[in-house]
């Protein structure tokens, strides 16, 4: 059975509309999109890092669009393994095993990882939405589009725009 | 630079001491050697399970001993992750990171790994006392000498009792 990593933020939890909201509160209006594209989320929401420092950014993130009901497909084909770089912020390891286990039930604790570096993890397929994470894996990689990496040309890595497209691939 | 996995229950932190402790609390004398010797710890410690349950649990295990100056020198030597099976009890995760932290100052979060299974770690050497983990490990692999490992043959694994021997073989 092959085996996924697939990354939490920007590509299960939807953390982008998390900077969307959280910014929209602090300055008034929300920005539009063209305003962060091509934009690293520090550029695009300069307070980004205030608010993951928030009690309850990653419980109150919403889900991603259809990644859910895909997951749970690619769940009973793969060995699925969710990998969050999450050591840097300790805070959040509650919230987001909570949150996961409120939206991706079938997840168990055996699947879940959070590390500081992705650099350690092997499987044979990578889903994330950082270039970090992706370059220095080895086997099938798939650039999980967001703002922050949309402008940057994907490289090997091959771009997928939804959750959709994963499944007309991989399922 | 070679990469390192070194767990951390039984290996740096040493556990079995603790459940030594609570046992001899909660029946009133300290179980000798001889009688945990080579039995799992569900086996030799009845109430384990509700031990690693227990708030402070990890938070005031012992360090193993010697294992702060050795992956002091190791960390220079190798790139160096402390990867532990944590998210089955996502109580222990900040326990363990605070436990880190106060320990081995040195290991930054980049070098944290809390998962649940560790088949999808990779690296050059895995330091465990548990077969679970170290069988599916495909390079250079030390089993840490723990009473319940003690009367199991090593098999492929190569047998170390203490940091001190470790030191010898990887410095």
């Amino acid at each position: 059975m092959e085996r996924i990593a697939v990354d939490m933020d920007g590509v299960i939890a939807d953390v982008s509309e998390q900077f969307f909201l959280f910014d929209e509160k602090d300055f008034g209006k929300r920005k539009t999109l063209e305003e962060v594209m091509g934009k690293p989320e520090s550029i695009a929401f300069p307070k980004c890092r205030e608010y993951v420092l928030t009690k309850g950014f990653f419980r109150t993130a919403p889900v991603m669009k259809e990644s859910q009901e895909i997951l749970l497909q690619l769940n009973k084909q793969y060995e699925v393994f969710i990998v969050s770089a999450a050591t840097e912020f300790p805070h959040s390891f509650s919230e987001k095993q909570e949150w996961l286990n409120e939206y991706f039930p079938f997840i168990t604790w055996q699947q879940i990882v959070f590390c500081g570096t992705k650099t350690i993890i092997e499987t044979d397929i990578m889903i994330d939405d950082h270039f970090k994470n992706l370059d220095h894996f080895k086997r099938t990689t798939f650039l999980f589009s967001q703002s922050h990496n949309f402008l940057q040309n994907e490289g090997r890595h091959r771009r997928v725009n939804s959750w959709k497209e994963i499944a007309d691939i991989l399922l």
